[in-house]
């Protein structure tokens, strides 16, 4: 894996950053240490925007697929120099997901919030939302399954430890908190209209495997506190070819829907943990 | 794919076989024309045999990995032998379904049941179900989804066309029906233990996606149910490993929850389609 970083912020050397522990992060990092996972661009690049500039302090790494590809993110950068960090990262390779782990624990030590962002609903000429059962193909399922469920939980299991210290850094929150961004359509008791299987299947899969990590953390008594978020429909790259019959004002901004979603991490409390909630705020069936 | 039959049904040639169509099916296969996907051993083979002995007529396929190695099956079948058909179809491999289902449109010309009872929790050596987030594996997770929840939605794909035939039939139901075995770990609302990640999130998806394919056959107003069955802890080959701490009389025999199951599915209603019910009839939650 490349580690990607301009060369201001490489010519920090690695060895004189101070090691994790509980007071170091929490002394080092004012503001905590954020993770969005998935954030060239759309949702995901928002919130690395929000956190920035939202905020006068506290720092964010920012993980895609390909950095140098990554403009938005590259002009973030500039501006942002010493609190940004943009890392190569692909949920479907673990050496990656792991090289990043290894990475924040040496420069930060420590995570007080993992988004993972990244999501496919299609692939033109490889991958579209299915409209009917017979055009369901296994290639689809498995690759939207590798892709938004498999992936964010590889991504947690190799954060675990430093969000375990982030959680207990005693910084402007008493827990990390891990947000997955999963949609409404993933919901099995909301689907009253069916299609884009491959999608909706594995969205499901991943609001039950955010279940159970939320389950584990909590019967550890891990600070660590675990939610699902829809983000309403939004205009992104990823939903643009299917916004023709999106109502008026249903629509939403990146800035709209990360501004409502980093409220309800911001509020986020120990009884929420497993629970998926939509930008509104309200609570999602299954 | 190799269609495995005893010699005496192989001696039917194929080309006399009365083609499909409404009527000839309805006269043709009375009692009905079942499949049984996964049927070797466990909950699928205990289907087969009850599907056979319980009832004086209908016909019954089973289908398995390798039925040269299905000596149940093959008892079964000297026992049964114009009524029951084995044919090899892996879940993981497209062309063996598709196979089954020419075999099966020629044979028979149309399904009035269709049971998915393949799954997999546990392989020795190979998958083991999950204890703890930090023993997930990308690997254990992708079969699982392949198999659990993949597979039966590809093999509902291939059979759509026979079972629209067989719901027209004016068998005994007015309706063909699907059951696909899910298991009440699948269930998120449902979930307090967390633990079998695997498992659980491919059960998951596999309700979401039986729950997408009811949605669409209701639409196009075709005649099949589409059901999701928690068959309790039966003691088979996949659940022996881990029945360490199972209550005695909750522990129940493939015959008592099969025959509870098979209560279920013949009673099926409209308002039942995708639906998911434990073997005591009551729904389960998302």
């Amino acid at each position: 894996m490349k580690l990607f970083m301009l060369r201001t912020a490489v010519a920090t050397p690695l060895r004189s950053i101070r090691r994790a522990s509980f007071c170091s992060s929490t002394l080092k990092w004012e503001g905590g240490v954020s993770m969005v996972q998935g954030a060239s661009r759309g949702i995901g690049f928002e919130f690395v925007r929000q956190l920035l500039e939202k905020n006068n302090k506290g720092h964010v790494i920012a993980t895609c697929r390909n950095p140098d590809g990554a403009t938005a993110l590259l002009e973030l950068k500039r501006k942002f120099e010493e609190r940004l960090s943009i890392l190569e990262l692909d949920v479907t390779n673990e050496n990656t997901i792991e090289a990043s782990a290894n990475f924040i624990r040496k420069r930060y030590g420590s995570l007080n919030l993992l988004i993972n962002a990244s999501g496919i609903l299609s692939i033109p000429d490889v991958l579209q939302p299915e409209t009917t059962l017979s055009k369901v193909q296994k290639s689809s399922l498995m690759y939207s399954f590798e892709i938004n469920a498999v992936g964010p939980i590889l991504v947690i299991k190799h954060m675990w430890p430093l969000l375990k210290l982030g959680g207990h850094s005693g910084a402007e929150r008493d827990v990390a908190i891990v947000a997955n961004l999963s949609a409404r359509v993933g919901s099995i008791g909301d689907n009253h209209l069916g299609g884009w299987h491959s999608y909706r299947s594995s969205k499901a899969a991943l609001n039950q495997l955010t279940k159970n990590i939320s389950l584990e953390f909590a019967r550890k008594k891990d600070p660590i506190i675990c939610i699902l978020l829809h983000p309403g429909t939004v205009e992104t790259d990823l939903s643009r070819p299917f916004l023709r019959n999106v109502p008026k004002g249903k629509l939403f901004t990146t800035e709209f829907s990360v501004q409502k979603l980093l409220g309800i991490i911001n509020n986020a409390k120990h009884n929420d943990n497993g629970k998926f909630f939509a930008w509104d705020g309200l609570e999602i069936r299954w």
